[in-house]
């Protein structure tokens, strides 16, 4: 099921005004009718090419035969459509052969897509990441070489950070990159959960990797950035021979199947060259560009895996039928739609507010984003802030999400004839990959509130009270607003406990940042819910028909979150404060 | 993983004092000693039977060829050893050819078989509770020539209540039985999702089938029940034709591949036979004795789902090395266990409060079956009233478990290469099967609380008032009875507003009755958390090695629960209370 056409224009246009995006001089180019024309587009494609294949792709991995990736025949096809299109582009600048369109479309066309077929779209994605990168920190030679053809969407590109031995511990990376006399570098080592990380359904591959030059500082100041191509490339762009870079195997997941996942051997039997990207050992800071981007993909991938599942749901309840209304006597009487039953409606209700609250979270950072790039810091403090958040919370709650969806489908749902099953197992990876949920919470506590003296924080509160000063003065919104704002002021003194921690025991400080990160993201999401719903307020007279009810279910989502949803991390919250040291002091012998 | 056997021994025989039903006549031959070595045979078989093709049995599902079920030969070599072993007979008593063992145990040594592998100890489960039904409703004639075949496990059984068009709603099934000259009855229609529904592994099945006598009421006072044997049992009780029973299809299901799930034809080209059990028109009493078991049994499964996926968890976090403890600035300091970091123990915990407390509960109400054996009225009552919670809870939070088990794995969790994932895919089941959650909170409410007076309400606060008063001479455990007290008493007037409002308004006071079992479930299993750490603190001293650790574990997990998961529900209990209207009366259009 794909996201409706009614529901993105709500949050792109009425609620975050996408179109005032085109007075910059940047976007000038796209105003809103194009803008809601590449939606349009992108709906069509997503149907008919991407979400065509994805039970069939999830029930045919890809197989390692004779040292080759084979891959459904569909996949390359879907992803040739979509190039065709223009859409591996749509990110890069006009002046770079691309299309040039604002994030916040990027991400909303990027989310049609995963929405359709998160493994598919995949592809797609770490292309224009690693693009993003290259043109970001790579030399001009660099970008004259390798950015054209991954705009087209020719040659693919993926992120190499882990090693077998090092997951979440990049300090712990042991790939080396010797310097050769000619300025580029030899690489050998082993790469471990490589999306996309070989296949034959591109020209080439630009794996963008993580390594170590000799000499170098220990741990993470010591880690270098380079590009490395499956095929060679010369002075004039073009892909030759073989690097070496070799397919050591592949990864046996739980879901996304269509997305290889690979081990890759660099160096083992050939030379594997490589090409420096930025100043040595200063790897990091250009990966996290690409990173920081990849993290908020997480978060649309998420929350698009569980609106694709809530959707499910909600046409499986209007059509099924089973039982009768409480009180209904007549056992003759016809079955009703199970939506008739008020636990059902719960449950969509429940699913509603977490699929369409990630989905809002992420959209209003792809906001920030663009507000960022022309020339906003505080856009940008703001968007460093939410994005642990962003990243962690659609992949907890959407996934839950993913989970009613099956349990609204009653036994059809734990099988293979309906889609919730293959979508909660595809959702189940974004709380891990991209840097796990714990080390969102650590990244949210410790560098992005502890670490700036409150001003991120600061920037933050002052839009949640312009939110909660606009909602009290509408007469139906007032108690939500009552509700939301003393926890949100509940944070503040949560946060300075820890700070006060951290001058003497950063250890204890940081224990529980996960309670805070989960309460952050409640209340961050609870705020949204509450300008969602304000939006919807004003727009409410005049509606009628569709527009109407999709008013009335952002409005009721919003006071379902609020009022059911919000209070339970209460405790949480209060837990995180009173800095319990129960699990950080907890001997490991007695679990 | 299996349970480890010094906590099957602290549950089994340190809290519940098992070992005092042998004082019982039912149980005489049932010693302390003869129980532990039915659990160390258990746990030794399981190993060696069941655990060592569970995930091969994940990855090969049973197959449907030529009309045949096939299935990996492992399933039955496991299932004769466990023939062999006698435990087929676990429950039956003596004068049947079984081993009468008291269901505390029966309940223990399942779990251990379910948490190795728990599709194929599917198979026997089904033969035991459709073998207790035929003992409890059946004829005499019907026990002498079915159930010895079942007890000495030659004989499977099965439950085929759902079709097509019903499955939580028994009373709409279509399936037609007509009454023959001979008193049997030709039975016609489909039956859906029937677990272990045909195979080749025993010599006969013994289909329990929900159907309906023409002329008989509408709904669900016209059902029957029926025994339809797979094969033809004459009066013998020897099997001989092929019964009218058609193997119409398999479902591909999320996980438990190894018991095979089908649609069954009856009597789609040959006259399917069957033998009404009881009387007619009464068969959903029958029925639900078999389905209380099998609830239990639902329970004692995702329990034991989610403490293999902990116990895995467990051991890897104890091996896996990764990153460094927060403030070692030492980049080239080896890496640690990742159990060293805080979050992971703190993951570890509440997957531990989850999965044993989950456990606790399972034992607790196996407990009162057996007290209520020997004619206790209120462990009859108290085991009707924690039904419900042991069906639904251990199915939400041993899945939440699970989740939290491939986490601690991080990116590996993802993989085949590591049990977390299938058991994962496995529990998910257990929240649909033997009615939905939500029908578990409609029973509680409905039926348990509201309909007999609030008595066996009553009778269960004084055992956790009990409780609550040896806490609190406990100076260590009586905060925590200070945290549970009040939430105990928030129960009341909850449950009394939902009183007031069934008089008027049943289907509001129903509305949110899913609130209330959740918020229910873990005030109860708070109590019983807080019921092991009084036992655990009592043994602790003398205590040392890994008993001592077993004891403190208790005492920290209860700790962890109640300080930290119970103040969760404050809020959804509070909402329950409030009869909030808001997904009762919501417009299905808005959603």
């Amino acid at each position: 099921m794909l996201p409706t056409r009614d529901d993105l224009h709500f949050l792109l246009f009425d609620w975050l005004h996408a179109e005032t995006l085109s007075a910059l001089p940047e976007f000038g180019h796209a105003d809103a009718d194009s803008m809601q024309a590449m939606l349009d587009a992108a709906l069509t494609l997503a149907e008919s090419e991407f979400l065509s294949h994805a039970a069939k792709s999830d029930a045919n991995p890809p197989q390692f035969r004779d040292g080759r990736v084979e891959l459904m025949p569909e996949i390359a096809q879907a992803l040739a459509a979509y190039r065709d299109a223009g859409f591996f582009g749509m990110e890069a600048p006009l002046e770079d052969g691309g299309l040039g369109l604002p994030y916040t479309l990027v991400a909303s066309l990027g989310g049609i897509f995963s929405c359709a077929n998160v493994a598919t779209n995949g592809y797609a994605f770490l292309t224009q990441a690693a693009a993003n990168l290259i043109r970001e920190v790579g030399s001009e030679d660099q970008k004259r070489r390798y950015l054209p053809p991954m705009v087209e969407g020719r040659w693919y590109g993926t992120m190499c950070l882990s090693e077998p031995q090092a997951g979440s511990s990049l300090a712990d990376i042991r790939t080396v990159a010797e310097p050769l006399a000619d300025g580029r570098y030899a690489l050998r080592g082993s790469k471990m959960w490589i999306s996309s990380g070989d296949h034959e359904i591109s020209e080439n591959i630009v794996h963008l990797v993580l390594a170590k030059i000799p000499g170098g500082p220990a741990g993470s100041k010591g880690i270098s950035l380079f590009i490395v191509p499956r095929r060679h490339v010369d002075a004039d762009g073009n892909a030759g021979q073989r690097n070496g870079v070799t397919l050591l195997g592949l990864n046996h997941k739980l879901g996304t199947h269509g997305q290889v996942n690979c081990l890759l051997g660099l160096g083992e039997n050939e030379p594997c060259i490589g090409e420096l990207v930025g100043a040595p050992h200063d790897g990091l800071r250009g990966m996290f560009v690409m990173m920081n981007e990849a993290r908020i993909g997480v978060g649309i991938g998420a929350a698009m895996g569980g609106y694709a599942g809530y959707r499910a749901a909600l046409a499986y309840a209007k059509e099924r039928r089973q039982g009768r209304a409480v009180g209904e006597r007549d056992a003759a009487s016809p079955m009703i739609p199970i939506i008739e039953h008020a636990d059902v409606r719960r449950m969509l209700l429940r699913a509603k507010s977490y699929v369409e609250g990630s989905l809002a979270l992420c959209l209003y950072a792809a906001r920030l984003i663009d507000d960022a790039k022309t020339g906003s810091a505080e856009a940008q403090a703001l968007v460093d802030l939410l994005t642990p958040m962003v990243k962690a919370w659609p992949s907890d709650y959407a996934l839950e999400a993913n989970s009613i969806a099956i349990q609204v489908h009653g036994g059809a749902g734990y099988t293979r004839d309906f889609p919730v099953e293959r979508l909660w197992r595809e959702n189940r990876i974004n709380a891990i990959h991209e840097g796990t949920n714990g080390i969102q919470a650590m990244d949210l506590l410790g560098r992005k509130l502890l670490a700036d003296g409150g001003r991120a924080f600061a920037q933050l509160t002052a839009r949640v009270e312009a939110t909660l000063a606009a909602a009290r003065a509408d007469a139906a919104l007032a108690p939500l607003a009552e509700a939301l704002a003393p926890r949100w002021a509940n944070l503040v003194p949560a946060i300075q406990a820890a700070g006060n921690a951290a001058r003497t025991d950063m250890d204890l400080a940081l224990a529980n940042a996960y309670l805070l990160l989960d309460a952050m993201g409640h209340a961050v999401v609870a705020w949204l819910w509450l300008d969602q719903a304000l939006t919807a307020s004003r727009a409410l007279s005049g509606a009628r028909g569709p527009r109407l009810s999709l008013l009335q279910g952002k409005i009721a989502a919003a006071h379902y979150f609020i009022a059911w949803e919000l209070p339970t991390k209460d405790a949480p919250l209060a837990r995180f404060a009173a800095l319990d040291p129960l699990c950080r002091d907890l001997d490991p012998e007695v679990l």
